[in-house]
């Protein structure tokens, strides 16, 4: 299995991708990974490490797309960056799978523009992982589109099914629908017809829909999927990453006052501290790496800008259990049912 | 003034709402204070106080608008209702304002049909206080509209402003507008739309824009006034207030646990959970006690379902503050200019 990093995104930038790429490598000898950049960036930093006997070569874009670029015009005035020479690269064949960490939005843009749509998928859609009380949560759509239309909607939800059924591996799992209340009757025309689309889909047997749910459901856990429009789950996303330094900042606030007015031991201060630390890890995506773009026509898996070279390396992971997985063949097949069915 | 307090809405009415009323009629001898309700449900709990010397009045509304009736249904439905009749009682004249802890969707239907709106309004919404890092931070609209339109998302930054700069004493708060990144090109249609009319009402003196922001700024507080649309401000207040529960139960797990194992004594553990019951005490919106439907021609103050007698009294006050500053002639003069100027 073939795998193409982007060595140029992410915040810590080739050094994070190099890392995570050699600890993926050590960890799988059946990995061929393809580090693309700046040569003369990732070269001295590759160096560093033991490589003998690992399956990694490296491929040059001079080009960089940096955050500041915006997503679709970037993509077409860097034609030799790192991005979309390498999703081009899978386009032709000659990798499996695209990983970065780099810029959302033109990884986004780049591999729809590049791999194309699954055959039935009218929009692709990406995910999140939340932390939750219960069952592993995850939120689709987190930005990929801005405003869906409820055909669109359902389809996010299927392919959200499929991704969880056989890369998660929960077989049926359930979908609510982030909306002001539990009620139909309530939402806007959107959310309405949502709604009763998505029980249609339950009727058929495409997915496993509990309902509307609300925002205080998110991090509750009784769903697997959320499903929302990619604004709301983009705002929901960002507003759910910052509880941590949040709720830290606060929490060390208070302790910090306590111990200065001699009401705390500063080794019980300390205690806490790192049980804080110990849940709030549980907020971090470094164990899930990444997740892919559903919905376009290969495999691109996008993980956040500051990820550690252990997110790099899970990121890679899961490129190579979608790709195991036949993830997308699952969605072609689902969507294709659909169709037959309606 | 003349303050009519639904008596049969919330979680735990009457009770809290006569407890609420008797400790405001006690702490302010000016307020003349109407309970109006199911009277055989409200005098024996009157009764249980001594209300001797306090400006308390009972009127009774035979019909209960409960959580489970839809809003604008429920208004025509049951017009004997302590919604309906309290509301009309301020129509009439009959009294100043109205609160209430009941259906927030029957009281805002209900309010915009019996009051109608401050001459201007197009549309009115309402507000949440959220916790935050640095300054008081509040959500505009958190669901009195669902499809808002870039020139009402405007008059709902307008009506804001008025509110802090005369409810809060903040005179310039600033405005940020909720979207999916900083860039101005960031968002859908009606989000660009709304960044330039909002660069525009701010370049007429009439607000203080910041610039889009971002759902992990929401809690950090560089904006006094996170605007957007009541879909996403409702799943945005719903999350925040489901985040005490959710890490409180995280972080009590996990001490639990080490007191459990042995790894911490439990008067520590209990030293912690104290520490963190006054953190998420700052989550609660008891300090506050509700907020107004802003744009209605009238005084209709909304509190939380849950409201204990300190919340149900510091909504009385809020009412009284309301009242007091002007603050539906302050919205009509600022959108009265923004006619003129624009």
């Amino acid at each position: 299995m073939r795998i193409v990093l982007d060595a140029m995104g992410g915040d810590f930038a080739p050094k994070n991708q190099v890392e995570g790429a050699v600890m993926a490598a050590r960890n799988n000898s059946d990995l061929q990974l393809t580090l693309i950049g700046q040569l003369e960036k990732i070269e001295p930093i590759l160096a560093q490490h033991n490589t003998t006997g690992l399956n990694i070569t490296l491929v040059d874009a001079p080009e960089v797309i940096d955050m500041h670029d915006s997503g679709a015009t970037a993509v077409k005035s860097k034609p030799n960056s790192s991005i979309v020479r390498g999703l081009s690269m899978c386009k032709e064949g000659a990798a499996d799978a695209f990983v970065s960490q780099g810029n959302t939005g033109a990884v986004m843009a780049a591999s729809l523009l590049i791999l194309g749509r699954v055959e039935g998928v009218q929009r692709p859609c990406i995910g999140a992982y939340f932390p939750s009380l219960k069952n592993q949560v995850m939120v689709f759509d987190t930005g990929a589109n801005l405003d869906s239309k409820p055909e669109q909607l359902v389809q996010f939800a299927e392919m959200a099914t499929i991704f969880e059924r056989y890369m998660l591996g929960v077989q049926t799992p359930t979908v609510g629908l982030l909306n002001v209340g539990e009620e139909e009757t309530k939402g806007n025309d959107t959310l309405k017809q949502t709604h009763k689309l998505l029980r249609d889909a339950d009727a058929r047997g495409q997915i496993k829909f509990i309902g509307n749910i609300e925002g205080r459901d998110v991090f509750i856990g009784d769903t697997n999927i959320v499903l929302c429009d990619g604004l709301i789950g983009n705002v929901v996303l960002k507003l759910g990453e910052s509880i941590p330094n949040i709720v830290g900042t606060l929490i060390m606030h208070a302790l910090n006052k306590r111990v200065a007015d001699g009401k705390l031991a500063p080794d019980s201060a300390k205690q806490f501290s790192g049980i804080l630390k110990e849940i709030f890890h549980g907020f971090s995506d470094e164990p899930h790496g990444g997740v892919p773009l559903l919905g376009v026509n290969g495999i691109s898996i996008i993980g956040h800008g500051n990820s550690s070279p252990v997110a790099v390396m899970n990121a890679i992971f899961a490129a190579k259990n979608m790709f195991e997985k036949r993830v997308n063949d699952h969605i072609a097949e689902m969507l294709k049912a659909d169709e037959v069915k309606n």
